[in-house]
């Protein structure tokens, strides 16, 4: 609904001044700040709560507001210590992934969506796994079924090769890699669906920290789209955006 | 069908050692070099040809080759006059997009597939317009339904919100901008379509040249992901490939 | 007016929905594209042409533009040949600034405006006339008085000290300077005056094109603040802006 | 008064020459060095005292200096322990404003300035909120009234055009903003006041710790001048410069 | 043996599917990931296992998995306590060569390869040891003579002449440098046998950390290749493919 | 024979001082400047004369020095009208390998090394020709059989498979590649020969002009050493050093 | 004369205001802009005229002021036609050093120093000596005697070596290099005299350009200062003002 | 004395093969490696032992090496306890200077040399005391005197003016700055000594830790020359170098 829209409803009366500005505006303004209630209705993905730079205590007002208004909390880069805070602070109401190192929690009685379309998330080894599952973890939020093919880098293409299978069966594929971040490019060369490069910040000296993968990726010979190193939650929630557009177009 | 499916049909008879290899490899060797006919077919998106740096005679092998194998030929950043050569080789089965600087042959015959899915193609202003239109012309190719919304820069907002009505009916949207690369976050905060940013190397200065646009985009504070700079086929691409995964699950 | 405002006086119908959005948008769509008519009130300053990278056809269309709908065009970095073309095409209502290398045209009868307030535009050297010349035609169509106090680069300190009663006397200085770019630092040492510092693209080998004046300028020991490189219109545009708000405290 | 103006003066014997270089030089050499006493009166702006790298000891005496010479000390980018060991050794006539991790300390009887004059300082987040502090109390110290606009980033635009009558009232705005710095952008397209952006050390991979920020800010395609990423205190003392010459000339 | 081969063997009966796959795939899927078990066939050198960012528990596993597919196990970039405790996971069939910080476990019964060829490692001082180690150990465990010259940097040429003789009479040279690193440079102009650059992370200030280093070999007058920086455990692997390519030759 | 022996050999008068300089100096003062002729003796490989911003009067003295001294000159990066032009001068002695932009003379008589080892030289497609030419040409020289695999870039994996027999015959492989650069490090994961990597400076925006290619290459998870961007004549002379000795072996 | 006298002897009447004015300032303003003509006095060298991006017409005008004030005018980086007009617009008073691109005029009369000490200027290759010859010609015109050491590259060192009894005669070096930058380093190692290490803008890929140079010569292991990327003027200059201190002090 | 002279010396039996290689080497092989002793001998100046990276035992051995064979040890950038450790071990014959961070230990009986000529080093702030205080003391330790002139940063420029007389009467500047690092530009404007440019790793963000001010000295309007990033070790032995040239000179 277009601004004109509005304004010709508040016009005719069919829409009061504050009714207009709600929608229009979508967010209340609380003690912890203007809280973006309306995300997950304007973007459909949940907000997500980035823990580093902030104390437990900040964490748990803005989970708390979160929970109230969306039904959920998702809280990023957390580690295990001030996870398990948190976890007690929200009354035990959350799960916490350790290899994302991700808290989720959810209200009591949210029924998390689920829709009909596959996220594949796949890494070339060990070092790639924490973004990858920080993608994985906002995929499955966003209500997608989430596959993990891991362990397939590229100094054994035969380990690809056997995947091929599965990897054509998924309706988008996150593709995480550091080092000189190769295997997007290989996997986009084998396969027809959208691929995601999300490039991981592994490798030292010239190009490390996932500078050389990150060019790599936005070099690539074939066709890819990129997010940002180790960015785990832009990957899932983007691949979660277009397995939600095919699985709404399914229905 | 993965490799050991291939492997078993090959023992037990039902496939002849050399139709296994053609399934693998889908390369012919031709004069021109190893032509990867079979990239449309495994990727589902047609091959271009990236004029910069070849001769007009190389460009007419290599398209003549593209034509014969896939009944099309994509030819990108050429110039109007190799174009015209080009078209004259080609005994004038082509079109010059002249701002895409794309050229496009069709094989008399050749039937370019209709999606049901839409691609939308955003700009911040006439800087933006050379990408963006070659995004387009390869999103076209694919079969995608283009609508352009262009000279919606962030630095007059209103221009941007009368087309939100427009923006969110589309399936996928590339959105270009170069400077500092605002207007995909902008657009992204709005919609709840997957949105791919393609930075344009517009500016001055320091974090000219695209610089700027691509870190912006990569740090945004919505979900998106991106392409390199000026990169408006990979980007066509991508928003294809999502386009016809959409219109694949409408069937 | 905000937003509820408008919504308020479009509910109680003291404003029709066309006109609320006139209000919002401040634009009008036209063949040439969006034009952003409404900058020059939102903003207070005109809008630049920046002609590199356009025709003179296309330049041409944008300036008869933005004659029509604000009285005036500045078109900058602009060749001495392109800005006769330009200005025969625009029958003659327009000057050019060589040394800025900017043409500005003025509809008959337009009436510039004159605000209470002086500019001062300072140089290094000869290298720094082309922005700070730039900087000094966008003040004065803002309406500043512009002074110039050209040639007072950091080799020689004593002639900086001789134009400090001129310095002083400014409302707001740009001051512009390549190679190491010590000026501004040393003139927002010896000044109370707002002072912008314009890095200029001369200098080579490392650091060179403006990028060891830029980065000086940023860490400056002294207060400055800073446009990007060669970034006369801005600087000059900024400059414009305070002196505006100044004199309209004046009066 | 210029350097001319004082030789003849005192060749007049209207000035010895005691006095005529304690006016030029304006400092008194002390065991802590050749404090700056001047700078107040030549810049009109306090001198800061940056906290890291220093002992408590060192920064005690260099406040004790500041207090005695000029009725005041600002401790920038202190920590809350250090601070208060400061504050005791102060004999408690300070103030530590923890968000800005500055420590403020007034000699008794020292009279603050008070102009009539108003500076913004917008945020986009929560991370944003140190260097905006940090800025907000050097603009205090200057003398002009402070107003906060938080949290109005720009994945939701409605918070910002709520505040645009608030933001048009202001003389003058620092806007704060990190990973891709788009909002000093977006609110210079709205308003008429002079912006400063404020680029801010968050995000993370490609472009993270502010370098995405500055660069955009560099970039923008409306009208800014830029201080370095956190630095706050030059934020807010060129806020404050340009307060008080819009102050000035109110009277 | 080609994949047509594998496919006629297959088609004729000769090799079945499994053995196919067991003999392009090369790794065994196992709790601890797909483990390259082949590597060292398929490569001819052994895989090391980087210890920064994994736990003492994940690299015994790892270690474990190595040991049993292919007799040993090299853990690189270990730290002396985290050694220790690998050591007893090991029970003791371990090295731990603390200067090249790798650890070296080997089955009992293990027979590692001795090769009649001969690797020199040099360094210009005691900076460059660690990586200057960590390409002799695995250079060892490839098989090869490994001969140290160490402490021969430029700044002293005598000390670099003194050794031509030995230095000529080795079938390939690792030369490891910080600083400017023109050690390789130098001795590669003074012998003919294949030299490696190895850049080392030491200096300090711009062009540190190795940064100089790799830019100054990678422009080397002589002829060099080079490898990343610090990275020992390359350099000694492909040192030691040259010296197996030519002591293979000398049977 | 090292310092020490050659001064014993002076002492007891087995060496003139004249002949002990010209043993350990290698050079003949002429008009041309010092010219390294002792450099083929010393190092094994020939002296390359590198064109750019030479005239071809320069060009013409200094490969008229090189075939007086060592019976052939080889000139890289020499376009094909000035080649014309040396190859008049030189009394047409010589062969330009127009792909390579090299040209080649040989003294009448002179006897090009024919060594018993063999050089790959692998590209993933057209873009790569140039630099991989070039190290061809200086692979040959040196006395190096050299087999082409070209095309065989990432985008279709099986073209490298079906080249594996090849590929694992040679001696040692130059593989170069633009873009992403990731085709050194998957053939490095497939055959046991040293690998030489080799970027090339294709590709656009971010990470373009083999910036990417050498980052990845330096970070490859597999084994290579590499060269700098378009380094042909680095690579092929490397690769041809390698050969030599593995041929000096065979022997 | 420190400030303070002059304002005492100003007092005492012993010294005008103006003359006081002038002592301090050194510069008489013209129509050319402010000339620094008493840059040679205060600094004891003379000023150059950088041509780049300067009309031939307007470097006869600064030429022309630099004879009448000074005796002499140096023109740096100017080409051998733009050379030519202005040796004849100066009436043949002028020599123009092809090589190093500069011309030099003296008005009649002029008595160019001569002071008793030796700058040395080394070169490791031909690419190298058009900054070095700008060293040269600097040096001269302060005084110096100038002797050449060419084509002594590190690539054989026993081209240095034979030298070295010639550079430990000169009062101080300028050793210009590029590609890899040693020569300076390698150099510095061998003799005690004061070395300033000159890198040039040759070589190319990554680090290409002067860039390695520069930074290897930063990092050097022995004692060098240096001046930026073929900064052949400020290298003379700075040679020239060090051999200046030592003829002073031979007097 | 050249290679050749002492060739013909051994020849002619004036000198022994042995002391031959002594005379040329000048190293001793002990067991901490190859110590440059004849480095003071060669250089004239002190081998300095950098601490970063060394354990206390390991530098004890290297500074008894230096005290045994050149009278002297300087250990630089040590913390306060590892010099305290240090000095127990050297029994007590060392000298720690805390600010500059530099140990110096003397044998009983050394006599440092003291020579004819003044080293002045200048700071701008606190911030650049410990390499400025560095550079002091290998200044000192080469025989010059040194005197220091502090704080005397470009914000207030009369300080300078002040100095000047002082600095006029010194052979050779250091001048430390960091942030924008003007200072020495200014400083070299002023007088006709040689000035050394000593950037310092003060500063934040963008261009901070001596980046800028790095930039800024290599593109100085004046005449300097540079050393790296805090090289104050680098700085003060270079100024030394000058200084000795001139005392000698002076005798």
């Amino acid at each position: 609904m277009g601004l004109r829209d509005i304004l010709e409803d508040v016009s005719s009366g069919e829409l009061s001044p504050e009714e207009a500005q709600a929608r229009l505006a979508g967010y209340a303004t609380t003690d912890a700040g203007r809280f973006d209630a309306a995300r997950e209705r304007r973007r459909g993905v949940p907000e997500g709560i980035f823990a580093p730079g902030k104390t437990v205590e900040e964490i748990t007002v803005l989970a708390g507001t979160a929970l109230e208004t969306t039904g959920r909390a998702i809280v990023t880069r957390i580690g295990s210590e001030d996870a398990a805070d948190l976890e007690s602070a929200l009354d035990g109401n959350a799960t916490y992934h350790e290899r994302a190192r991700c808290l989720v929690a959810h209200e009591p009685g949210f029924e998390p969506p689920e829709i009909g379309a596959t996220v594949g998330i796949v890494t070339g080894g060990t070092a790639d796994r924490l973004p990858a599952s920080e993608a994985a973890v906002i995929a499955r939020e966003i209500g997608a079924s989430v596959e993990r093919v891991d362990d397939v880098g590229v100094a054994n293409l035969t380990r690809i090769v056997d995947q091929l299978p599965r990897l054509r069966g998924m309706d988008v594929l996150v593709v995480a890699a550091g080092r000189e971040g190769a295997l997007p490019t290989v996997v986009a060369g084998l396969v027809s669906t959208p691929v995601i490069g999300l490039p991981v910040s592994s490798g030292y000296g010239f190009g490390g920290d996932g500078d050389a993968a990150l060019r790599g990726m936005l070099q690539s010979c074939t066709t890819l789209s990129v997010v940002n190193v180790d960015a785990g939650f832009v990957a899932g929630t983007q691949a979660g955006l277009i397995a939600r557009a095919v699985a709404d177009a399914r229905e």
